[in-house]
Parts: structure tokens; sequence; C-alpha cells
């Protein structure tokens, strides 16, 4: 029985970011199904009393080099957004709102967004931004916001973010195959093992 | 011209004990020669911010299966040592006086004390244990003890964790090749390539 991908991601981490550029590679390679699970980083830190690494300035300033050594081995780009952190809450919506109403929207939707964050160094915590980004990729904007404020919307990403948590998710990019978790987008060779059939 | 490796270690990190497995092995295939920079960890976490990914629970458990999993990747053994934190002050003490006085020394010293902590679970909380590990492994605990206790020792242990600091370190294990640093046993593949000539 193949095993199927979860992957938690929030846009704002760019580990989750390197991670979504290498996850379709993954499932062309094993075959696996991806489910993705938009979630809300900043829920999990203050839920589990995680932090951010860039919160460590030594550390910071480290992963900046360790992130670009990943992009440079995965062959993709890469900037360290000048505007981080970004407050993802209302995107993490969106994201999560299209995948429940518009499925096949999601995945064009986040591509747009880290690649607004992750390559192109947008302040994604401009609200005129956010407007410009969405529409040059062929989004409503004001559709995207009303989806972000539907309080239905706002229960299913608080739901899964509780769900990730109770799981023993404590940051980003988490994946899952069956009930082995695994941390990290430096963790994606245990994960490809793991599905291995 | 041939790098250097240079390995900042303290043998309360179960991380480094995985490096210090793997070290030899990098060694004799890119034929670099490594330097071996005993430190105190605790120090780090206090100069930095920084603290040990243990001290959030989520973290702690899954902490657990990643260091398993790097150990069956290795082939070495390892056991999570079920009265962590060990208090490493007097062990990283002796570590760096016997690299300063008797350099032969040093590394059947850690050899010892990391098999006792991540392998044998061993208690090195207790002075008893530890004087019996010792003395099994062919030392004098009392004459360690004095070197444990020497001004000019306390002083280097200093020393080498302020300059490590001032580096930019903030966990362990770290290595240097050149100017290139990296963080984690994790990182073991990118100091391989770093170390090719």
């Amino acid at each position: 029985m193949k095993h199927a991908l979860e992957f938690y991601f929030d846009v704002g981490s760019p580990a989750a970011y390197l991670a979504w550029t290498q996850v379709p590679k993954i499932a062309r390679e094993t075959g696996c199904e991806v489910e993705y699970r938009p979630f809300l980083l900043g829920g999990v830190f203050q839920a589990t009393g995680n932090r951010s690494p860039m919160d460590v300035p030594a550390k910071a300033q480290y992963m900046i080099d360790d992130l670009q050594r990943f992009a440079r081995r995965y062959g993709v780009p890469f900037v360290n957004n000048s505007h981080f952190p970004i407050n993802t809450l209302a995107l993490m919506r969106m994201a999560l709102g299209l995948q429940l109403r518009e499925p096949g929207r999601m995945i064009p939707f986040v591509d747009a967004v880290v690649r607004a964050i992750w390559v192109d160094d947008k302040d994604m915590n401009d609200p005129a931004t956010v407007g410009a980004v969405l529409q040059n990729a062929g989004f409503d904007p004001e559709k995207l916001l009303a989806l972000a404020s539907d309080p239905a919307v706002k229960d299913d990403l608080k739901a899964v973010t509780r769900e990730a948590v109770q799981r023993g998710v404590f940051g980003a990019p988490t994946f899952f195959v069956g009930q082995d978790m695994f941390w990290g987008q430096d963790r994606l060779d245990f994960v490809k093992e793991a599905l291995q059939p």
C-alpha cells in the first residue's frame, strides 16, 4: 500500500518555502499522494512554547547561509525576505479557504505568495502589495479577502493548527508519513525513504 | 591547499555525540586534519540567548526519534540518556585540559565519556559514576579532578567558549571549514562538500 505524504506549511517560513519547491518532485519520484495542510505557524509556536530560529540573533545570521546552501543544492531561487517576519494569518486563511472551496486554486495561490516573499522580496505585510501580487497571479483580491474574513474559514484554520499541535507538531515544515513525523526541509531525504513502498 | 575541520563539541549534546562518531570517517575520506574544540555548550546558550531543543517538550519528544534515525543511518548505537541534562562543566574542563597537556589522551577520554552517556545510559551527574567510568577507561580520576580544578584550565575553557560565540557559534556541534560555519550533525554532508579540495 502506498503512503500519503502530509505536508504542514506556512508561507511565512523560509524552510517551508524550500520544502514547497521539493514536494512535487518527491511525489513524482515516489508516486505518493500529497495532502497539503495549510496551518498557522504562529499558533503552533504559541501552543508549544517553541519560537522561530530567527529570534536568536546568532542563529538567524546562520540560518540565512544555511537556507541559501539548500536552495543551491535544490537549484531554486531564494532571497531572505527583508520584511520578515510576515503576518501570515490572512494568507493562510486564504490558502485553506481555497483548498476547501476551490481545491484546484490552492497550489497556484501558494506558488504566487511564496514567490512574492521568498524570490521577489515583496512586503506581504502591506495590503496593497498583497493585492497586486494576487491580481497578477489571476486572483480576485476582494474575493480572497472575503474568504479570509469568513468565520468558517477562520475556525477551519484554527482546527487544522490545533490538530497539528495535538499530533506533536512544533514547527514548519512538518511532514507525516503514516504515524511518522519529520520536521524540517532538511529531513526530506528521510521523508523520501519513508515513502518507499 | 587542504582545509582543516574545526569541530566544537560538548559531551552533553546528543547531536555532538553523533558527530563525534562520524568525524574520523570524514577525516579519512577527505584527508582533512581535525581540530577538536572542546567547549561549554551551556556557556554558549547563556551568551547567545539560544536554548536546548529539549526545553520545548514537543521538540524534545521528536528529537529522540530524529537522533535515532541518524544513529541508524550512521550505524552507531544511541540511547537517549535518562539523566539528561548533564552538567558537563568538569568533563569539558578535563577534555580541554587533556588536549592541552596530554594531547594523545583527549580522544580516548571523550570516547569513554560519550559512550557512558549516549550508549550505556550512565548518570554522569553522579561523581562516583564518573570516577568508575574514567577508571575503567584507564584514567586516574583524582588526576583528572585536579585538572578540572586548575584555574588555568578553567580560564582556557572560558576562552574557547567565548571565542566560539565571537565567531557566531550558538549551538553544538558546530564546524568550521575556513570561514564557513556549519551547525549540527545533520550538516555533515555539507561539511564534507566544503572539505573537497
